[in-house]
Formats: structure tokens, sequence, C-alpha cells
């Protein structure tokens, strides 16, 4: 989308460690209007499915999330990071590990908003490994719920969660797909 | 607002300690036709005044902020929970006492996203002791910015958060204030 590339040129920073700072417009500081230029996107992506529900986590998927459904006419939910050892009984829960803060957390879903008659479309901002798009996937299968889509705001493409999200066969759109970053410059996969 | 007292008494489930949920539609799962009126609802009540920006805190109150966003017109900044001690330097820091989890945790906004020309609306989902409102307060004071108006969900009335910040002068419109809640029973505050 090019849209959200040139964005990316104009106010993303990258950072030592492959780190791409997206905070003025993505995930901390947001566009609402850019975001809502990506729902529409992902309305003529997914549009075609039965999508009933839109999957995402706390926090910075969210925003996306909420926009997005707006065009789709679907509610929003969002797997929250557990807080505490004591989860109700009545949750789907999966294990997902954070490279960034370098230990596991888990993720809880409500059992009352995800079941078998679901078709789930999941967005989240980023998809670099993809150990968080796992943990959602895991609590759709768990659900028995189908997952039609999944939508990501920036792929990093030269980590390795897309190429095993597109191989498991998941249609997967991401909005700027990421092919390298050297030095300042980045470089997107042309499609 | 009738519509979300309405949406409260049908959804909502009182559960013992004066807890409300509201994970239906709220704060877990997302009605996002409700958040649109909730939007335009407020865009009715702050619209008259020069708002720059729309401040929340993650994660729940994101979505009701995003949805918002779009009637005004402006970014949405969200303060994020600080994760680790090692905080970068250009941030506005606050602690906040959260009495759900019984400890404390420190809030950040990035100083790039929010200054002394900042005319800011504060969102968020509930508001009982005020503990987060007075974090996200803060940070506007240590930013030097206006904090032009408070726009809430759920106001739990019995609690002293509402009262304190109306007698600070801040102009503070919640969706629904609920009075009382006994057994199964929620009244709501007539205004």
């Amino acid at each position: 989308m090019k849209l959200l590339e040139q964005r990316i040129l104009q106010d993303g920073i990258v950072k030592e460690g492959n780190i791409l700072k997206v905070d003025s417009f993505l995930n901390h500081q947001i566009d609402v209007k850019l975001m809502n230029e990506i729902g529409k996107e992902l309305k003529n992506i997914f549009g075609h499915k039965p999508i009933t529900k839109i999957l995402t986590i706390e926090a910075s998927g969210i925003a996306a999330a909420a926009i997005a459904a707006q065009y789709f006419d679907v509610p929003v939910l969002f797997a929250k990071k557990a807080k505490s050892q004591n989860l109700d009984g009545d949750l789907y829960t999966s294990v997902v590990r954070s490279f960034t803060y370098g230990k596991d957390y888990t993720i809880t879903v409500s059992k009352k908003f995800l079941n078998e008659n679901d078709h789930v479309l999941i967005i989240d901002d980023f998809l670099a490994v993809g150990s968080a798009m796992k943990g959602l996937i895991d609590v759709c299968d768990q659900a028995g719920a189908t997952v039609e889509g999944i939508g990501i705001m920036v792929e990093k493409g030269f980590q390795e969660g897309g190429k095993y999200l597109r191989e498991a066969g998941y249609d997967l759109h991401s909005m700027a797909i990421i092919e390298k970053m050297e030095g300042t410059t980045i470089t997107f996969r042309q499609e």
C-alpha cells in the first residue's frame, strides 16, 4: 500500500538492531486518517469473506482493528496480556514469546466471545517472527473458529513470520513489507 | 447517554465488590457502532473547543479514543504502561496506583507528541477513583498542554474520581454515571 510505504519513508525512524520506529503515526501517536485508508484497503482485500469478528491483541493493534471494523460492520475482540496467574476458567489462553522483552507472556480471550461459528479476520500492527500471531491463531483454533485472513500494517519481510504463515496457507496481507533496512535506507518488497 | 445506559442494563454484569463487567461491548469485545455513537456525542459536547489531540491510556481506552478522533479530525496519543525500568529520557512519566492489581505502575508519553501548543481531550473507558486520569493530567501538565476536557464511557459515581475532577474544575462528561449497584440492580445518576 503506497500510502503507508510513503509514510514509513517520511516519518519512520530506523534504529540499530533492525528496529523501525513508527510511533509518530502507528503505535503511540496514531494517524486516524491513515488508519481509515488502511481499513478501506482491508475491506477491499477481505470484504468478500464472511467475516464475523475482528481479532487483535492489546495494545497497539486495537486502533487499527477498531477503525477497520467499521468497514466490516462487526465487533472487535482484543486478546489481553494476562496480568495475573489466577486466570478465570472461561478463557482461551496461549503462551507468546516476546523477543522485544525477552520473556514469555500469556494472552487470554474470553470463551464467551469466540466460537466455532466465527469467521475471523486477525489484524495487528507488526509482524516479525510471528509469535503473537501464532498465539492469536491458537486461540481461534481452540475456539473452532475459522481464520479467514490476517491483515498486518508493517511486516518485517526479513524475519520468518510472514513466510511461515503464507506457507501454512493463511491469507496474509501486509500493508507494507520491509525487505531490508540498511543504515537508514528502507527497501520495500514489491508484490 | 441513554444508549449506553440501556446497553449497560442489557449486557452489563454486576459482580461482587462493586465490579461491573462490560466486556461484551466495551473493554474486551467492542461494539464499534456504539463507539461511533459515543464519538458523535463527545463531538457534540467538546466540538466547540480547539482540540488538537486525543489522549488515552492503553489498552481499553484506545478503541473509544480512535473512533472518537475521527469526529475531531485529530491524532490519538495513548500513554503506555512502562514495561521496563530503563526508560528513554525523552518521555513524560507518571506513577499510577492500580487498585485492581494492588500495585503502582508507570505510564509514559513521548515528549515528541505533546507540548504547550496542545489542547487535549482525554478519553478513557472507566473512571472510578481517578488514578489513571490523574496520571494523564499530570503528563499534560508536564508538557504544558491544556486539558480542554475529559470524556469517560462509564463513571462509577459512588467512587471519588468524578467528584475530585469536577471540583478541580475539569470539564468532565461521562456517558453513563452509575450512582449505585445493589445486588444486580444498577441505578444511573440523572443529570
